[in-house]
């Protein structure tokens, strides 16, 4: 199996000119089926309904909903905006690509400028990956053991991956030699998604429950955690998947390195730290089924954030295309994003 | 709804003179079926088949199983305890109750005197669980958040509970106002049991996601984390469900407290450390399906470590029928178990 071609092969948002084609993540990975968009409430509803989800292809996927919203004329496309903009909370590469779209509809762009602006955002995402990928595994040392939690892979993003496009780099370098994967509850995008991929690319991944983590630290198999973000402050904290939070705390514990990995479309330096960036909370059946089974007494209530913030005091790198961040805070986020 | 009649009516063992009926606890909460075994092998294989799980329960299953083999003969209660001792090999108290059976029978002990033994194991344990919801109730303050791992109910012990008798003792004098439970992967004894105990005992509880524990902690609902074990070192070191140890890691990281409730019958004394314990590895297909369904992709690997070692560095007190260790330590264990 050539894994180059394998991992190149996985696409989540496809154009098609008429239409925004989704690979449906909620199927994945037993069934391969696709969801088509064919306007903009179409593509906020699936990114509500996480037909396609991780914070670069949410924004992604939101630019082309400008650009169906727009051949229906600038009425339309002025409208999508705020649409898209509503569908999910926390991820801010959501709001970026919103805005950068915005910016070219103000200036008057037409359907083909729109559409070209969206192929740049999808374009630009995947050519961060690559080097972001390469960025992140120069920081790791030999015979290293990761461990990931959610899906940061090409499904995604663009493609390749953040957190997953570094963990790709590390393997091709031979600089990684264990790979674990968090199950990541309630969703399973770890289980599902990221053991998916891994398996595409022939690259051997153990999965574990997200509550053995520090179990597995204590072993020695692990040196670094790697992440995606789904926004990042000005001061370096970062919200990402629930769970992550907990991961940097016994990261931090065992001494093992916590890396985060994100496109500059992922930092909001006009959120001054991550008391201040919204957690969206879900339903709470997430949690009280499985698989479509009810596995919770009826009465019973749960609460299901589905993102934390991590504090910046707790990640030893933030990678991003401009540039990799050590320990970082406010002056180091300001010298590369001001 | 009375809570004591309610949580009095749960009973996972019931020993009916010819046959150890077993609430098969792989089907709760929705279906309350029964497993009868008919001599220590249906035994042994329940327990391995998680049809009566809680250390507790263990130990108390395991002396019936002797029963209903001596009623067959000497022979056949000799037999009957290797092989229930190796049913499983984290929860100490299975080999304590064996350990005790064997006792009676060395001394001679006739049939009559087997089940006087069992059902004092029993009784024991009932009576430890509550003077045990006294002791650890009495650590709490007024209007405390607590959250609990795994299930440590009536269904894990002969009633009441171990973590959960805590809980439910500090709920019944008002101490506690808020009660969370952990899900609790793979298995979802917390999503599953647990929360089916608080609710029949009209207890308000909220499920939560293993990994979400750190971010509760943070909005300072918790004061405390409460969880049993399956095996106590001679230092203190605690081991049990897997995710008590990155749950007590969080906890100190967030200053909220951790509480340890169990039995004597669970105190390893000839286990100097938590190193020394042998943590069970179970089938990787319990990570890999949920609820049948197969939800990772077929090659994947999977690693199931389903206990493991909390230090007794993190551990704020351990609760016994004997007394409290606050701190514990070598020394301190040494004085109320030598």
């Amino acid at each position: 199996m050539n894994s180059n071609q394998q991992h190149d092969s996985i696409r989540a948002v496809l154009w098609r000119g008429d239409r925004l084609r989704l690979l449906d993540q909620r199927k994945l990975p037993f069934v391969e089926d696709y969801v088509d968009c064919m306007n903009a409430a179409d593509v906020a509803q699936a990114i509500r309904d996480l037909v396609v989800r991780g914070a670069p292809a949410i924004g992604i996927s939101a630019a082309w909903g400008v650009v169906l919203a727009a051949q229906r004329g600038r009425e339309e496309a002025d409208a999508a905006l705020p649409l898209l903009r509503a569908a999910r909370p926390t991820a801010v590469n959501l709001m970026w690509a919103l805005d950068r779209m915005g910016r070219r509809i103000a200036e008057g762009a037409d359907v083909q400028g729109l559409e070209r602006e969206a192929q740049q955002i999808q374009d630009e995402d995947l050519a961060a990956n690559r080097h972001m990928g390469e960025l992140g595994a120069a920081l790791l040392g030999e015979n290293t053991g990761v461990m990931t939690h959610c899906n940061t892979g090409s499904l995604a993003t663009a493609g390749y991956g953040t957190a997953l496009g570094v963990i790709r780099a590390g393997c091709s370098k031979g600089k990684i030699v264990r790979v674990f994967a968090g199950e990541t509850r309630p969703w399973l995008q770890g289980a599902r998604l990221t053991m998916w991929e891994l398996m595409r690319d022939g690259i051997p991944a153990t999965l574990v429950s997200d509550s053995a983590a520090a179990h597995l630290m204590k072993s020695g198999a692990l040196q670094w955690v790697i992440v995606g973000a789904d926004r990042i402050a000005a001061n370096g904290d970062v919200a990402n998947k629930i769970g992550t939070y907990q991961l940097a705390i016994v990261a931090r514990h065992h001494g093992v390195k916590f890396m985060v990995v994100a496109p500059g479309s992922t930092v909001d330096m006009s959120t001054a730290s991550g008391a201040d960036i919204e957690i969206e909370m879900r339903d709470p059946e997430e949690l009280l089924s499985h698989s479509g089974q009810r596995t919770v007494v009826d009465s019973a209530l749960a609460w299901n954030p589905v993102f934390d913030v991590t504090p910046a005091s707790l990640i030893d790198a933030i990678v991003t295309e401009r540039g990799v961040i050590e320990k970082p805070d406010a002056k180091r986020m300001q010298a590369l994003f001001a």
